[in-house]
């Protein structure tokens, strides 16, 4: 059924046309961290904020690619098989995905073979990756050797069973291919990056800055801080965004009595939905989408209080 | 600058194909009703879940009627005006509001005649208006008489001013055009619908129903229902999607014991977002755009108590 259509990375590179695309790509998983003071979530990563990052990201659009091999009906999923298999599932897993028609013929959606101006290494995914942006980071597959146009969404375990949000009083274990909620675009989210936590601050106004990212489709149009709690807020500026595809990165200096600080932060998005406030209200059995408020102590120091010693976190600032 | 093309309804009704969308309407109000506990919100109307609906639309693809006037390059937005005035603002203000391309060019915006098979009234925007699913009802003029291709958003009060998100301390009547959050999609929300607020439920299982709705380019994946104020989740059921622009409909059925209830709901999306959980966490200065948890009281009976007499909602279970 159907015709295949074979490229090699040379004819990727001579056949169609090179573009770049300035992406975020997030984790799942990022944020779980602080989803484990409600309760344990055991077998995944403990990630903080730093499950994310943003990059140049140069390829061809899948499009072309799809457009060269011909697109015809029933053409509803994109399914993408590597050589990558994970032994972290029992049995062991090959590593695949899948994501809408709808978004592989955007033109964000890249076959990738460099990422900031540098051919890939090998740990990101050469010769050739999938880079999805909005999407989860599990859609950009790595080390890419097939991909199926098809009627129904990727049976590989990755798609059908793992990187989903199951209710809570679900065990992960005993999940079925099907059970709960199928990630695909990342959910709006906000993490603080500095201060570090737990930082001693210098006396003098406090400069916090992090970053907002409201996944496919949507921009991040406001950041709040708070330091008393989440009673009041007061809005963030937002630096120029790099491209649709990146997060919003977000900075504010305020001024504080000294003592241990609590800030919070929340992003608001283009349809004016903003993060839910306790990570209790989103946990799940995986962890995924923890996007609750942004929450980050430190210290403020008063005028004639020593600084200790060995403080990385103020050479940051 | 740029060209006219002039059409009568019997140009749209016989140059064009004819289509049909069922797509909910909803007002960027709704729910405004539980922010007044947080803070008044002085001039606008209190709204309940009920400002919503679904309608089945027939009209033309509005994507037909812009290929037909030709869409050149710099066709960022298009706006809508219409022979409506409102008195409301002051001074008073033609009505008018404005859409990006891209949701201009998708297929399922209509210059719309009809709703449930039946010719517009005059009340509902006759002789054609504009029917965007998945955005704010703002969105959807009435009455429409002029559609511009243009580079920027409209300038119109309705879409430069009103319609927005504002931070909690600004005082809506100093906004100036720009400020806050244009409104576009609906943003995440749901509602219980039956029992209704305060209704006396006879002895025996009750069940729970309502609408959720995710507005645009996103998928209502799950509702939960909480008799505990969000201790713990049941999912409810959900009922067949009327099609893709459509609420989603949900019942469960719960066993209570007798006395004041407190059934709270929240909705998860296609991202795995979730709705925060208290008006508080959203409240804002224009009450727009209210997500949080569902909420509803109601009395179940004890088997010996006397149903209170003229209770119509016991009717409508």
């Amino acid at each position: 059924v159907g015709r295949t259509l074979q490229l090699s990375l040379a004819d990727l590179l001579e056949g169609f046309q090179q573009t770049t695309v300035i992406a975020t790509m997030q984790c799942a998983g990022n944020r779980r961290a602080s989803l484990l003071s409600v309760r344990d979530i055991p077998g995944e990563d403990p990630w903080g904020g730093g499950a994310t990052g943003t990059g140049k990201w140069t390829g061809v659009r899948l499009a072309d690619v799809l457009a060269a091999a011909g697109v015809g009906d029933g053409a509803h999923h994109v399914a993408f098989s590597a050589h990558d298999v994970s032994r972290l599932p029992r049995p062991a897993q090959p590593y695949g995905s899948s994501i809408p028609i709808q978004k592989a013929m955007a033109g964000e959606v890249l076959l990738a073979w460099a990422m900031n101006d540098a051919d890939l290494t090998a740990v990101h995914g050469a010769p050739v990756r999938v880079v999805v942006p909005g999407y989860i980071g599990a859609r950009s597959v790595k080390w890419i050797d097939r991909i199926t146009v098809q009627t129904e969404p990727s049976d590989n375990y990755f798609q059908a069973t793992a990187y989903r949000i199951l209710p809570p009083d679900v065990d992960p274990a005993k999940a079925c291919p099907g059970d709960g909620i199928s990630l695909s675009s990342v959910a709006l989210n906000c993490e603080i990056l500095r201060p570090v936590h737990g930082e001693q601050i210098h006396p003098g106004p406090v400069r916090i800055s992090g970053y907002a990212f409201a996944g496919d489709d949507r921009s991040i149009e406001r950041v709040d801080i708070s330091t008393d709690a989440g009673q009041t807020w007061h809005q963030a500026e937002l630096d120029e965004q790099a491209s649709p595809w990146a997060w919003r990165l977000w900075h504010t200096t305020v001024n504080l009595n000294p003592g241990r600080v609590n800030v919070r932060a929340r992003a608001w998005d283009s349809t004016g939905a903003t993060q839910p406030q306790s990570p209790e209200h989103v946990w799940n059995p995986k962890g995924y989408a923890n996007n609750s408020w942004a929450s980050r102590a430190f210290d403020q120091l008063d005028h004639d209080a020593p600084i200790a010693k060995g403080d990385a976190g103020l050479k940051c600032r």
